[in-house]
């Protein structure tokens, strides 16, 4: 089903121009291990390990949701999913995301990125997915972005329009197309020139912004590397990955020209470029279609390494020190703070923000005392601080998915830690070294002294942030079949309308 | 048990001097994914990883076998354990080593690397862990080395001397202390200098060859990295790693301190310098004392990728383009072969050489199409052709071993791969395709085309390596007290003589 193989990666460029530009990638769905930098055996992503090696590397950065609509909520808006109401209720400890038939969205009450850049007369564009939500009011042109072109939810498909409507792709507040229609992705040869489309608007966007001498935030968010990948001709069969290495070469080759292009027009030392991941790698998709998580484990779903962990790289030549590896734990919310912070913008001040600053980091390599907080929907699951890692509760998924074939954690079983039932451990939590123990196989022993040191440091940080907690209202509960994208605006000169069905509105149901 | 920590780190530097230098290391039981190049998360070896950005990097570098004193007869004749004789054939697949106990050693017949150098009038030395025989014929400057310093076993113990000696530290023929006592290891603190006094003894052989522009073949061989780990002071507690970590920041530390002397010396553009590992990471030891084989499965002892690939880096100003990375399938073997082709000597024809000469690799990133054998003691396990690795056998270890807490895949489990009991697959072999699965977790569907044509090309492969095989005689079968580290030469003047049992040999118990 549609819900098992949620939506989950974002490519972002964050582009910002007045003392100077910034470029931010956030890739849907590339594990940790993707990159050759990383140590992806095939070493095929010579444009991201060249940004590495003139910019700075985190092999410490995390995502702030183990899946996709979550972490870009996350992203644009500085908070937790659990704040920013990117989560469910429907039951414990439940991942939830934005596919078609969700009738919540990003909510009126948050301010996104977009908007706060305005103050400093950004422009702001989104490619490719936008997944906050595909109604009417939740759509980007009504939350701070000037500009469009891409999908409100993932490509999959293809459907025949009558129980469920084909996704549509907008330019700017209209659709243009729908995919496999106007936009065509072949899934059995897996050729679409759609990472093509994308690389163009994006330098499009670039130049006349360049030439404008407009200072701009560009967020790119192809998802070639999404289940069904895809790349185009030129890339399909090339890579030694199969077809989701074709679709990462086709991104990192995007990279690579999005930064020439940048150099080309001579605003490189103007531009802060920063390139990650949305979740860790699907592993329980198969080698076909997902990446690899390195050392780490599990993937994609789970608050395990494999699941958060992400590649990240930082890259602005003047500013940042080239070749230089950051320890900092860092999160895809601090783009949020650090953006604001270079750009001259003071964050909102009557709500908390996760995100933290990274300019210290970036421009003076400081290490910043932090925690890092792995939720799965409304359950703070663990908590990272330093170099060790807490878990208060575990879960791979359950027997029930299990026993169909579903698995998380595919070739990797570490007894007591990737249980199939959701564990509780709050009274004595499960703490690893990731240091010592990046693949979180060896428990520390209750019984040692850094066990007891740890985990009072823990507690207090742990407690704190309860305290301090409000939820958010939460926006992925309700499901309704007619708020699908039968007729999104534009559809009329198009001739491209569907009649929804009669609205049914129902409980959602996550099964993991 | 000793034969459960089987010793089992190389770290050779092959350096001559001629028309050119050559070093070559080979680093006890680390794994591929121990460098920061090569994912490594804490990012720890600064220098290896400049020694990557200044040559050639080989993602696709194996070991001639799962284990330490077999690679090293491999690396120094070119050939399979099977045929050099560092097997077994008490037990089906089983492997063997050399420890204190072992009545054999490398045979009189075979022809070592420092042997055919002298032809060019190469010097050539050792430094650190030789483990191809203790008895006094089978010693280092019986088999063409002109120096040696370190020990003829690995640095287990500490022991009381009547049950089993301590291991001998030689100065060239003869014996200059022993560990524990004279060279002082501290296996609570893990506090020794010996990095540092091999260190010191591999710069001054550089220093004085390169003085008498004399050609020189140095084959470093520390084992810090080896159970039980070690480090000295002034690296101990400052990795992000534990003990571990601390003993590869020493290595690391100390091959830039290697390739600087060679550029203050002014001989870094002729010299060829090779660094690579004996075996995969020791999973089975830990986290406290073992690395990381990045994403590969398993770890030493077996013939899964975490056996047997290995970190590989290839180093010369001048005549390897800096930068590079080699898809090359290479071997440890290719060392042998590799030297005697740099150095103008022709390898023996006498014999079967399992060795490729990689000059046209190293100088102009050629491919050589070859395959690779996996072999464990006197079964071929495995071979890779191209992305695809062929398994005949499956084999991790004996349910009573792992019933014992002994777990060669901890935290790793492939059902139907990483078997228990001994699998035979020669009818139906499993078949991975490792660029898109490097973790060997989905065996192609032995119905596909794609496995019927792999199937056919291996087996032609297979059949011509078996037709030419000759076995060498197994010099791993014998175990005898009464041979340890008695009494070795130079004992008398250092009072240090122990008297030896009566002899009482028996056939070696290989448990895995």
């Amino acid at each position: 089903s549609n819900l098992y193989f949620e939506c989950s990666i974002l490519y972002t460029f964050l582009l910002t121009i007045s003392c100077s530009y910034h470029i931010l990638c956030f890739c849907l769905q590339m594990g940790w291990g993707d990159l050759g930098v990383f140590g992806e055996p095939s070493k095929e992503t010579p444009n991201l390990d060249l940004m590495a090696a003139q910019g700075m590397l985190f092999p410490n950065f995390y995502t702030a949701n183990p899946l996709c609509s979550p972490s870009r909520a996350a992203l644009l808006t500085g908070r937790l999913p659990v704040r920013n109401g990117f989560y469910t209720t429907n039951a414990h400890a439940r991942n939830a995301y934005t596919p078609q038939e969700i009738v919540g969205g990003i909510s009126q009450d948050e301010i996104l990125l977009p908007e706060l850049l305005k103050k400093k007369d950004y422009v702001s564009k989104i490619i490719g997915k936008w997944h906050l939500g595909h109604r009417t009011q939740y759509l980007p042109l009504k939350h701070g972005f000037d500009e469009w072109f891409g999908s409100p939810n993932c490509h999959f498909g293809p459907y025949n329009n009558s129980v469920r409507p084909n996704i549509p792709v907008y330019n700017n507040s209209e659709m243009t197309g729908r995919y496999y229609e106007e936009f065509e992705i072949n899934v059995k040869t897996g050729e679409s020139n759609l990472t093509q489309i994308y690389l163009k608007e994006g330098l499009d966007f670039i130049s006349q912004q360049a030439m404008a001498q407009r200072p701009f935030f560009l967020y790119s968010a192809p998802d070639a590397t999404h289940s069904p990948v895809y790349a185009s001709e030129r890339f399909l069969g090339k890579s030694q990955r199969g077809r989701y290495g074709d679709a990462v070469m086709e991104l990192d080759d995007s990279i690579g020209q999005i930064l020439a292009h940048l150099v080309s027009l001579g605003i490189h030392n103007n531009t802060l470029v920063f390139f990650t991941s949305d979740n860790g790698a699907a592993v329980m998709s198969g080698p076909h279609q997902s990446g690899s998580n390195g050392p780490f484990l599990c993937g994609k779903e789970t608050t395990f390494e494999g699941g958060m962990r992400e590649p990240a790289i930082a890259w602005w030549p003047g500013r940042i020190p080239a070749g230089t590896v950051s320890h900092q734990l860092a999160s895809v919310m601090d783009l949020f703070s650090t953006s604001l912070s270079v750009a001259g913008v003071l964050p909102p001040n009557d709500r908390v923000i996760d995100g933290l600053d990274l300019s210290p980091v970036l421009f003076n390599n400081s290490l910043l005392d932090r925690p890092i907080f792995y939720y799965r929907g409304n359950q703070m699951m663990a908590v990272r601080i330093g170099q060790y890692k807490v878990h208060y509760w575990t879960w791979s998924n359950s027997w029930e998915e299990f026993n169909t074939g579903i698995n998380f954690c595919p070739g990797q079983e570490v007894p007591g830690v990737t249980t199939h039932t959701q564990e509780e451990h709050t009274m004595q939590p499960l703490i690893f070294h990731l240091g010592q123990d990046p693949g979180e196989r060896y428990p520390i022993s209750v019984q040692s002294e850094e066990y007891r040191d740890v985990h009072r440091q823990v507690t207090a940080v742990v407690e704190q942030h309860q305290k301090d907690l409000i939820p958010g209202m939460p926006q992925l509960n309700m499901c309704d079949l007619a708020v699908m994208n039968w007729s999104p605006p534009g559809c009329e000169q198009l001739g491209k309308c569907l009649k929804p069905p009669e609205s049914n509105p129902w409980k959602c149901v996550w099964p993991h």
